[in-house]
């Protein structure tokens, strides 16, 4: 049923790297045995997505998704090539990344006259030119989900710090006011919190300081996460563009007073980052453990099979199936005969699936179900009648004992500090300085 | 509720050109009206996908995953750019892309050593090579879909030539034996008869003459559709590559016997074709008509507000939508007050909506809806008490009459010729000729 996985096989002797041990180690090798990505394709900062990589990121984007068409964000796509003429438009802007495109070149010319995207404003902000006239128009709010581009020269590392950056969402709004700016900045920290709240993180909240936002802008939030090894990551930001781009993109309407006026703005963006956060934070030496809200496999259901009674454990482990199916679960059956259990356990843990039902003859006797909980190993007994209702409470448990265990993290690693001496302490025993 | 489409408001007073007059007037035309696509942005071939494209594009997307993962073909994401060495390993291929691909310039480089993916096997078959080892790692599905990138030299259109090929999905699989590939190749041909039975057309498959497979291929199944004017779109293709890719990737396994076989591959692909041909052949002089499988919006409800009942009509059509929507159908509820109803009417007809239900003080007193069919403009009176069942039918027989309708076209337009003469008289009455 399910194609296994291939650098398991050849890992699975192997014991996974002790996460605190030698973090950096722990997530190369949880990436490629839990199937997100595999490394050895040989563009320097450009990785294969396997196919768990690609469900779970799916299953963030859903929910970015819902949420964005809830909150009336239109989906949209603008083409990858940017002309240079478009990016030149924004002189400060372009020279910010200059160094870091990459140029293509058409056939048979000598010269490069465009850019794959380093971001969106460049293709998008020529089209809002377009798209407002009157106030009307008012407000915008368009996101597309795709590839940037940036040729990093720090070191590469998958989800965290690509060439081809994958699976990045990027919203761009165009208001009347700057007030009307504002509120929508507000809700678009709203949108972030519901998003952390799925993946059972609390991010930090930084204000930028004055000299790091883009020239012209009026502010901007950062979101950082502490990783393992007490280092910050950057994940996501909400900029209050103010009228810094509007004028150079020339983006006007006519206001109800018949003056042209310049739009204000408001873009946020963020994407891989966001499974990076997930797969460190919750993550133990046993591999994965993804938060119930957004896995894609929440409970996987194994045979354990004797001789004689495959057939009949296997008509009972498909009964279970359709019933949490049908209760709303998200629930699988890895039916396989091939693999013996103890290297599906191994597989399902390193894959962070939040629940694992056992169920074998003693089970069946007995009426009653193995349930394994990811994040703590605690093995319950539960009665098979009961089972569906308490699947459903346990993944909210689940949810909420993860981020629990962040905060916990946090309160042990974010050290306040009142001074010079104090920060310096905190900052050598690799923990993270909060200063006011 | 919904915002509006900028182009609609401009063009609004005119009327859409006749599509049997001139169908590529009318194309362009009802894709800028329904809000599919942008071709103001200035890269020649490049388009950018507006909101309401994007949702029917999706919603094809939506289905081509399902499909794919009930059959075990898993989806992966493989790099944008392609370093030349990978694509150099088979030159034949390469010699026939070699003048329509995007080369990528990295920065502080002069040569250009690697090239936008054209399509996707210098990417993937590399990988393949990686994974690919014994016999129990076949066989092997996998897909993506992405843009591909080819510097197009005849007129580009957009979802049909596009220099940016957006919405692109392939496949590519693996196998044992020359028997198995074969056997996948007839599982592809269910898979997209499949989905053109959601598109409610019949496509006309044509088995590839030799010399236009790729070099050293098997062969090809190549599909079209009829387009209005009689011209032929091709419009996806399965493809059975016997050992041809393998031999050029060294894409080996040790099979039982203990000898090392290069493997059997098969691939197919397609995209925004499928909507091009959506578009095309059930769009009619008001627009598109979606066909209820795939329509994001399948139903329409329009509030006719009279002075003072405003809010009673509102009410009983949010009444309405909720009950629509419990029962499974995809609704929507179109409350704005800044826009008449004539102008709603006009917006949902172009973006082909199958069915539209007004409700109004008569509709109410009378306790009936006013139930419009976009395929045949028919109005019907419905009892209030039957419209959940009455919606769900009349969705299945538009999508009946949709297929129906392109069958008559066919049989119209498709004449069969045993002779030159006859041959000759066909094309030149712009029908397709059928030869044996």
């Amino acid at each position: 049923m399910h194609s296994v996985n291939h650098e398991v096989k050849e890992i699975l002797p192997k014991q996974l790297t002790a996460r605190k041990r030698d973090f950096s180690r722990w997530y190369d090798q949880v990436l490629s045995l839990a199937d997100i990505i595999d490394k050895r394709y040989e563009v320097k900062g450009m990785f294969v997505w396997k196919s768990y990589g690609i469900k779970l990121m799916k299953s963030i984007k859903t929910l970015w998704d819902k949420l964005f068409e809830e909150n009336d964000i239109h989906e949209m796509y603008f083409p990858l090539i940017v002309p240079l003429e478009y990016a030149m438009r924004n002189r400060e802007w372009f020279s910010g990344f200059k160094d870091s495109v990459f140029w293509v070149l058409l056939p048979g010319r000598d010269e490069a006259k465009h850019i794959l995207r380093p971001t969106g404003e460049p293709a998008i902000y020529p089209m809002f030119k377009l798209w407002i006239k009157s106030r009307s128009d008012l407000p915008i709010r368009v996101y597309q989900t795709v590839s940037s581009f940036r040729y990093e020269t720090r070191q590469t590392r998958p989800l965290i710090r690509d060439r081809e950056i994958t699976f990045w969402y990027e919203i761009h709004t165009a208001h009347a006011s700057r007030q009307e700016a504002e509120n929508e900045l507000k809700k678009h920290m709203e949108i972030n919190d519901e998003i952390w709240r799925n993946l059972a993180i609390s991010p930090i909240k930084v204000e930028k300081p004055r000299w790091e936002v883009f020239p012209g802008a009026i502010g901007a939030i950062e979101y950082y996460v502490v990783m393992p090894d007490g280092r910050l990551l950057e994940n996501g930001s909400c900029n209050n563009l103010g009228q810094a781009y509007s004028k150079k993109y020339e983006i006007t309407f006519r206001d109800k007073d018949g003056r042209i006026k310049y739009v204000w703005q408001i873009c946020t963006g963020n994407g891989a980052r966001y499974l990076a956060a997930v797969v460190s934070l919750h993550g133990d030496d046993r591999g994965l453990i993804i938060p119930p809200s957004i896995a894609p496999i929440q409970v996987i259901i194994i045979p354990i099979y004797f001789k004689d009674k495959i057939s009949m454990i296997l008509k009972e482990a498909r009964k279970l199936l359709n019933r949490l199916k049908k209760s709303g679960v998200r629930v699988e059956l890895d039916d396989r005969l091939e693999i013996r259990t103890g290297e599906k356990f191994f597989i399902w843990e390193i894959k962070g699936v939040p629940i694992r039902i056992e169920i074998g003859p003693i089970e069946i006797e007995n009426n009653f179900y193995t349930v394994f909980r990811r994040d703590t190993f605690r093995k319950e007994q539960v009665s098979a009648r009961d089972i569906s209702s308490y699947i459903k409470k346990l993944l909210k448990e689940i949810q909420v004992n993860l981020l629990n265990r962040v905060k916990r993290f946090y309160s042990e690693v974010i050290v306040e500090c009142s001074g010079l001496e104090d920060l310096k302490t905190v900052i050598k025993t690799g923990r993270v300085a909060k200063v006011y």
